[in-house]
This record gives C-alpha cells, structure tokens and sequence, in this order.
C-alpha cells in the first residue's frame, strides 16, 4: 500500500524531503489522557502489551491526536526474555522483574530461540494496526539490543548501575556471548516477523548501551548490533544506544540507515563522527517540553537547524516523560512540522 | 609538615613521579568491615559524617588498609545543602531525601551562605584526620559542584532523570542561577574552611553532569565550577564531572589541575580533548574488580600504559560499589603501584 506521508522512510533513506519529520520515543503512553484510559480499562502495562486490539489503538492515539508523522508499535523489549523462557512483570513505578535469571551455562541452555509465532500478540498488533492505519504514516516495529535484553535477564530487575550484569561479562565472558548469540538469533527472527507483520521500518533500543566502557561496547554489543543489521535487510533499521558517545564513529560504519542521538550528544561533533551516510534521529531533551512556549520554539528552531534539510528526524534524545502536559508534547510537534528552511 | 608520601600532589601539579598515585572514590566506605563495624557503632551514615573522631577513623581505614596515596575526608556533599538551610536524611537503600525543596524566590531569600563554622564538624574531622595520618599520604578535601547541589535541593531526593530540577531549569533560570550563586559562595566558604583544616588538594563531585545538554552544562554547571577554580588558589583543584563527555574540551581550559574521568571516556581521546596541561584521574570501570585476577592486571596495565608516565591519577571512573570484595580492590591497587613504565 503507497503511504500518504512517507517522510520517515524518505528522510531515512537519504531521499530530499519538504520538511523535516517527526516522531517522539513514548508518543504512545502515559502523556496521553486517552492511553491512560485504555490502559486502565485492560488493567496494566503487560496486559496492554498482550491485547493485540488495544495495543493496536494505542500505538494510533499519537498520529490522530499529536499528528505524529510516523506509528511505532506499542510494546515492550522485555517481551523477548519472556518469548525465550523467561517471564517478567511490571510493577507500576518499580519497573519489570523476572522471578527467574540467569546464572549459569544450563540456564541459557534451556532458553529457547524465540520465533515470530511465540509473540503472535505482537504480530497481531502489528497487523491491525496496519489495517486501520490504512497508510496514513508509516508503522515503526522495535526491539532492544541484544546487551539491553542481557542486562535484564541476568540483572532481573532495573538498576543504576547493572553491577549484577556487568559482573556477569567480566567473569563469564564465554557464557555472555553464547547468551548474547541467543538473543541475537532471536531479535532477528522477531524483527522478521514484524516486518512480515507491516513494520515499514524498525528501531533497535541499546537503552544500557552507556554503562559499558568503550572496549566491552565493541565486544559485547555492537557486535550483535551488526549482526542484526546485517541480517535485516528488508526494511531501513535505526539504531539507538542511548549514553553510547564513544562508539559513535564506529556506529557511522554499521549497516543500517538511521543512528539516534540523546540529547547530551553535540549535533555537528556527532556528524562528524558518524559521517555524512547515514540519517541522524532525535535528539533534543525530553525536558525542554516543562519550558514555555517561547523557549521550546527557541530550542526547536537551533535543533532544525543544527541537523540541517536532510538525513533527519527529528525526536527526542530520550523517551516522554509521563508528567509532560500533552499541549507542549503537541506544540513541539507543531513546530518541527511548521519549520521551513530558507533557500 | 612535609609529607612521606607526596605522590598524588606531584602528579596534581604535572610533576614527575616514580609511579602513578592511586586512591579511589569511596575508598572509605562499605567495601570494608572495618568501615562497616565504626558506622554501626554509631547508628548510621550521616551519624559517622557528623561524628568526628569516627569520620577521621573511617578516614584513615583505607590508608592502613589498602595502601592508598591519598586520604579522602569521610563527608557527604549534602552537607552543604544542610547549612544552607535544608536538612536532610539518609535511608539506607533509598539514599537521601530533603524535607524541604527549593521551588520559589523566597525560598532560595532564606537560604544561609554556608561558613566554615556551619560545618565545624567537618573542619574538625579534617583537623583529627591531619594529625593522625601525621604525614603519611595527602588529605583530599571535596565538595558538590554547584549544579549537582541545586540537583538536590530542587528534587529533594536521588532520582533517574532528575525531571523536577531540570524543570526548574527550564522554567525558572533566573531563580536558578540565583540558587547556583548562593551554593557557589558557600562551596567556596567551605572548601577554603577544608583548606585551612588542613586539605591539601580538593575535588569537585559534578555527580549529575550527564543529564544535561551541552548548551545547558555550560550555562547552569561549568561556569560556576569555573568560579570555583578561579576562587580556590591555595590547593590545586581536582573536577569530577560524571557524564560530561561534551565538555572534556571546555573543561581542559578550566583554572584547575586535575580532571577526572569516568570509565565511558576513552583515554587517548580524553588527553587530546583536554589538552595537554591538565592531569587526568581515572577511569577505571569500578565493575572490573569483580573480575578474576588475571583480568585485573591485564586491564589495569592497559589503562596505565594508555595514560603514560605523567600526569595522570589512578582510581577508578565512578565509586567502588559496596559488594566488591576488598581483596580485589586490594590487589588493583598493588597492581597499579607495582608497575613501571619501560625506559
């Protein structure tokens, strides 16, 4: 089907656009009122997650009210764990836990390679979501990267530091990767199925990405991060390591189309470490939406500018914070898609 | 008094040493027993900061203990905060929470500019821990920089994001830098009282540097650190700013000697960033001493060798962590004391 706005997937092959597009990390989630209703309604976050029709309507809310300029699926990157055999659940403000992590060679043994049927509920989602998109903007299908999801399944909760999981890649580095490889091989056959599914484009979450030092980034993530690059080649892939500034001339060389910025990464310092092939996504500070309105317009225009007409789009460097008022989130949208450029 | 070992302030300074001087961050702290058992004896952390005979003791431990170049006075930086005017509580597992915040211009009227006497119980902890260590190694003073301070005393507790500060900001910048004025003046105040109790070098702790962009790191953070430096004369001056990648190159033009590192900053990058006039201190991953020997020493020799023979400060890129056995934070130490760089 021939999208009415194709924007993201113009400005994320390096084709010319007319204005900049737009999407926001969390646009699908706690700042909409009307996420919060249907949220209520299904009784939590995960239930949200598993029940394809609502997901589907959640993942629409943002193009009809924000008048985003792309859909991003909504779900979870911890639905992947569970997939290979370990179950988590969210606590509203304590975030996800597993009751079960991983310790040993005979744990990651008995994981599964997960397969697109094993998150039929995602693919699902996907698909209806599709259908009552009916091509006005593009869908954004998502995984975290595979040192992301290790992070959680060894650590089993969130943490400041994932003492717990880095303490796992400097003593059992043989079992980091062969658990690393498992959810690699998983990743790509999840991502596959949502591009099956309608995903015209997906985004990869190293959300952890920060808390490695350069060498172990190199080792025990942007390895698997390539390979998962490599092998999706359907569709345009983003790459999001939120923290990782130091790996940023080697994210220039990976196969994929789109690199995200957070908002302390320097604009014109990261295109020139990145390079001039690939689209540049984000990056401002989720916080500049508590700012008045002069001010995010202010902002908002030095951002533009600062990336330039083309390989942009324009986002947060971080997701929605949930107390952000839905007027501003609206405002700034406003305003990415009012900008023009002078000749 | 002439101190046996001088190390630290030889490297500080950009002179020559036999070998590299070596302290860590929280050096003092719940990696040892014998730390463990003086905190219990008295009831709890703010206790032991406010107890001096027993803040000297936990002082010198590390120094007796691990072998250590320097002593770091046992304090906490919220205790500027308190003789501000907000005092504050430490829960164990929660870390530390104001009753009141800052949010008005009335509120920032009420404030005190700290004086050295607010704070006798640190002065006297510095005068106790200087005669004891009767010139065995240096005593380093610290404090909070300015923009990690207001962190505190807008947010009112330890958080991820630190949203409600950074709010503040973006919504309030002219309240906010009449805030990070008063904190200055009184970091000042305190840091020259520590100076006269007997530091013999002290360090800025820009804890939460990380969370904001370039454009505002500039505005809300290094200019007042700068006034710090331009302030402190009588010692040289040591920065620690976590998370600020992006102003290894400003920070390098800093009226200080020494500039930390954390563990995310690759070090060859970091040197031609910050020029060659500064000292560096770091960076060692603190999750490395979770690793089997062999890999500590393979590690360490990396980092030392990738620093060079002058100037340059071991210790680690953030704080021990408390679960790390003191037997390997032991052996990292005589790691890095016995190496020599081939002629």
């Amino acid at each position: 089907m021939k999208l009415a706005n194709d924007l993201l997937l113009r400005a994320a092959r390096g084709e010319q656009t007319e204005r900049t597009p737009i999407w926001l990390m969390r646009q699908a989630g706690r700042v909409l009122p009307e996420y919060r209703a249907v949220r209520e309604q299904v009784g939590g976050f995960k239930q949200l997650v598993e029940t394809p029709e609502l997901a589907a309507e959640v993942t629409i809310q943002p193009v009809d009210i924000l008048g985003v300029d792309a859909a991003i699926i909504f779900s979870d990157i911890l639905v992947i764990p569970e997939a290979m055999g370990l179950s988590y659940e969210v606590i509203e403000a304590k975030g996800p836990t597993f009751e079960k992590t991983i310790r040993t060679a005979a744990d990651i043994e008995r994981l599964h390679i997960a397969q697109p049927d094993d998150l039929h509920y995602v693919m699902n989602a996907l698909q209806i979501t599709k259908r009552n998109l009916d091509g006005r903007v593009p869908l954004i299908g998502f995984a975290g990267a595979p040192w992301t999801i290790l992070a959680y399944m060894v650590e089993g909760k969130g943490s400041k530091t994932f003492a717990v999981a880095k303490k796992f890649l400097y003593t059992e580095p043989t079992l980091s990767h062969r658990l690393l490889e498992k959810i690699t091989q998983s990743t790509i056959n999840y991502l596959k199925g949502q591009i099956a599914a309608g995903a015209d484009i997906v985004q990869l979450f190293d959300s952890w990405a920060g808390l490695l030092s350069p060498e172990q980034y190199e080792e025990f993530s942007l390895r698997y991060i390539r390979a998962i690059c490599e092998a999706i080649t359907e569709v345009p892939v983003i790459v999001f390591a939120k923290g990782a500034f130091f790996a940023r001339e080697a994210m220039g060389k990976l196969p994929c189309s789109v690199i995200g910025l957070d908002w302390n990464m320097e604009i014109s310092t990261s295109r020139e470490l990145i390079g001039p092939t690939k689209t540049l996504q984000g990056n401002m500070d989720p916080c500049l939406l508590y700012a008045p309105h002069e001010k995010i317009v202010e902002e908002t225009h030095r951002m533009l500018q600062a990336f330039g007409p083309e390989r942009h789009i324009a986002n947060l460097g971080h997701g929605l914070y949930p107390d952000i008022e839905k007027e501003k989130v609206r405002f700034f949208i406003d305003t990415v898609k009012a900008f023009r450029f002078k000749d």
